[in-house]
C-alpha cells in the first residue's frame, strides 16, 4: 500500500469537506487504486497543524464544524505557518484550497511556490495562482514538458479550479487533442445563474443577489461574480491550459450582469432561452483567441440553455470534433473535492512515497 | 520529431477520413506535440499495402474515393493480409477501424491479439474485440497495470469505439476517478435516434428506417441498431472499462425499438420530451451494476432530452461529482478520427519510435 504524506492548505468549505470525505470512506483510495493519503499537515486562518504520523481527521473536522480554528488542536505548532509548512516539512504532496484571492494570489501563490521548487507534487482548487502566475507554475511543472509521465518535474493539476467537478480542463486538453478548438463557451459562475434566474422571474437586482447569499453560493464580495472576475479568472485558466494562450486578467474584455435590465431577461425568456454569463474565446483567423466575459442571450436551441438551477456547463466547438457540450450538477464543494481526488488518482505513479 | 510507423486497418469511411485528415494538416501534431505519423501499412478488403518509407497517402485517398482497392497500388502486397501484417512488420503503432463485427470481432481481434503480443500500442475504432474479448486484450496491455505510464505492457486505447469523440470512456475513468458510480445513461446509437425522431411526428417504422439509411448513419445490417446491438457492445465496453465490472453482451438486457408504439411517442412528444435507446448501468447494493438497453421515455427537463438530430451523450450519477452530462454533435466520422488522434496523443511518450 503506497501512503503519501499529504499537507491540506485552507480548511474552508473545500477543506473541510475534502476531509470528510477521506473520513468517511478511507478505503475507497486503497481499495481502488492502491494508496491512502497520510494527511500530515493542515492551515487555516488561525495557522498550522503537523504530525508526521498523521492527524487526527476527525478532531479537525470537529474543531471547524465548531468554527474554531487548527489553534485548538493538540497538533497545533506556532512555529509554523502556510508557507514554512509548504518549504519546510517532508511531504509528498500539496492539497492547496485556501479561498481564491485574485489580487495577489495569496497565500496561495507562495504555498504552490514553496511546493513546486522542493519538487512537490500540488494539486489546486484555488484559482488565484493559476490566473495571475500561469506561466512561472507551468515552468515550475511537469506543464514545461506537456504533461510527459516521465518529467522530472513536480506534477501541478487543478482540474477543480474551472467549474468543480466540470471537467473543463481535462476534455479540453485531453480529449480534444488533435482538434483545432475554434470557440469556447464557459458557464461556470453559480452566482449570476441565480441572480439572472431570480430576475427573469420577476426579482430586482438586490433581491436577487439577496437570495444568492442565502444559498450561500456567493463569494465574500459579491462583486468578483456580479462583475465578471470569477468567470474571467476561470476563463484566464482555461485559455493558457487548454489554448496554450499566455494569458491574464487584461487580456479578458470583462463585462458584468449589473446592466442587465429586465427587459432584456424577459424577452429572452419568452423566446425559451435565457440570459447567462459567458465566458468566450472565439479564434481569430491569425490563430489567436479574443478572451471576453458577457451577459449573452442564449437561445432556446443552445446547448447551456437549459442548464438546471446550480448546474454548469460549457460547449467547445472544434474542427474534427464539432459540437462538444459539458455540464455538471453538483452538490455544494463535494464535485471541488471530487476534483481535485481525481487529480491525485491521475498523478499517483508519479508520486514519491512510503511503502507500507 | 519523433516518427512513429503506424499501419491502419480498414480503409471505410472511418480509415480513409483519418488519411484525408493526416494528409489535409500534415503538421497538425508536429507542430503542437512534436511527433508524426508514418503510414507504412494499410489493410481493406482486397489486401494489403506495405512500405516501410512510408505509403503515398493521397494515392491510396484516391483509390478508395473511387471505391476501387489498394491491390490497385504499387505498394501492393500479395503476400500480406491484415494479421500478418500486424503480426511480422516493423511497427509502433496499429490504428484498427475495420468494421465492427459483434459475432466474432474478426478481423479485429486477431490483429488486435497480434500487435498486443508484439508488444505494438493499439488504438481502435473497432468494438468488437473490446466487446467479445475484454479480458483478454486488458491482460495483454496497460490496463492490466491499470493504464500507469510505467507499464511494460503495450498501450491499448479506444476512446472512439462508445460513441465516437464523445469521451464516455475517458471521462467515465478519469474524470469520475474517485466517485462511485452510481448510475450511467448512454445514448449514443443514432440510427435509433434518427427513427424514433421520424416516427414521433408521424412516419411508420420503415418510412424512418430508410431515412436513417439515406443519411447514411444506419450500420449495414440495420438490425445491429434496431435491435439494440449497437448499444448494447458500447455498454458492455463501458461496464468493462469504466465500472470494471467483467461483462459481455448476455450480461445485457436488451430490448430494441421495434415494439415501441406511435402512441407511446406521440405522449412522449407532447409532454416535452421524448423516447431514446437507453443504455443504461445501474448499481445495486452489492456493487453490482445492472445492464439494459431499453426504450425509455425522457422527461422535458431530462439532460438528454434535448439532443440535436446526430447528437450522442450520456449522463453520469456518482456520489461525489454529482450528475456529470456530456454530449457530442459530430460530423459524421470525423468525430472518431479524431477520437483515435487523441488516444494516440494520450499514449505518444509511450510510443518506441524512430527519431528523425
Amino acid at each position: 500500500m503506497d501512503t503519501f504524506k499529504t499537507i491540506l492548505t485552507g480548511l474552508g468549505n473545500i477543506g473541510r469537506t475534502l476531509l470528510e470525505l477521506l473520513v468517511a470512506d478511507s478505503e475507497r483510495f486503497a481499495l481502488r487504486y492502491g494508496f491512502q493519503l497520510r494527511i500530515i499537515g493542515v492551515a487555516d486562518s488561525t495557522g498550522v497543524a503537523f504530525d508526521p504520523d498523521g492527524l487526527d481527521l476527525p478532531a479537525i473536522i470537529d474543531c471547524k464544524r465548531r468554527r474554531l480554528g487548527v489553534r485548538v488542536l493538540p497538533t497545533f505548532r506556532s512555529d509554523l505557518d502556510p508557507i514554512n509548512l509548504a518549504r519546510t516539512v517532508d511531504y509528498d504532496l500539496l492539497l492547496e484550497a485556501t479561498p481564491t484571492n485574485l489580487r495577489d494570489g495569496q497565500p496561495a501563490l507562495d504555498i504552490v511556490r514553496a511546493a513546486l521548487q522542493r519538487g512537490k507534487a500540488a494539486v489546486l482548487a484555488s484559482k488565484g495562482p493559476l490566473v495571475l502566475a500561469f506561466a512561472e507554475l507551468a515552468a515550475l511543472s511537469d506543464w514545461a514538458d506537456d504533461l510527459s509521465p516521465y518529467s522530472v518535474r513536480p506534477p501541478l493539476r487543478f482540474s477543480g479550479a474551472v467549474g468543480g467537478a466540470l471537467p473543463t480542463i481535462n476534455v479540453g486538453l485531453r480529449d480534444l487533442a488533435g482538434a483545432r478548438i475554434e470557440r469556447a463557451e464557459l458557464v461556470v459562475n453559480s452566482t449570476t445563474q441565480v441572480i439572472l434566474e431570480q430576475m427573469a422571474i420577476g426579482a430586482d437586482f438586490s433581491t436577487a443577489l439577496a437570495e444568492a447569499q442565502r444559498q450561500g453560493i456567493v463569494e465574500p464580495d459579491p462583486s468578483l461574480d456580479v462583475d465578471g472576475w470569477d468567470a474571467a479568472g476561470k476563463l484566464v485558466i482555461f485559455a493558457n491550459a487548454v489554448l496554450r494562450q499566455p494569458t491574464t486578467l487584461t487580456d479578458v474584455n470583462i463585462r458584468g450582469i449589473r446592466e442587465v435590465t429586465a427587459e432584456e431577461l424577459a424577452a429572452a425568456w419568452s423566446a425559451g432561452g435565457r440570459i447567462s454569463l459567458v465566458a468566450c474565446a472565439d479564434r481569430q483567423t491569425d490563430g489567436r483567441y479574443v478572451l471576453s466575459v458577457t451577459p449573452t442571450r442564449l437561445a432556446a436551441d443552445h446547448p447551456l440553455a437549459r442548464l438546471s438551477r446550480g448546474e454548469m456547463g460549457l460547449v467547445i466547438y472544434s474542427d474534427t470534433a464539432g459540437r462538444s457540450t459539458l455540464s455538471s450538477l453538483e452538490d455544494g464543494p463535494l464535485g471541488t473535492c471530487q476534483a481535485m481526488l481525481r487529480d491525485v488518482i491521475d498523478i499517483r505513479h508519479r508520486l514519491r512515497c512510503a511503502k507500507g
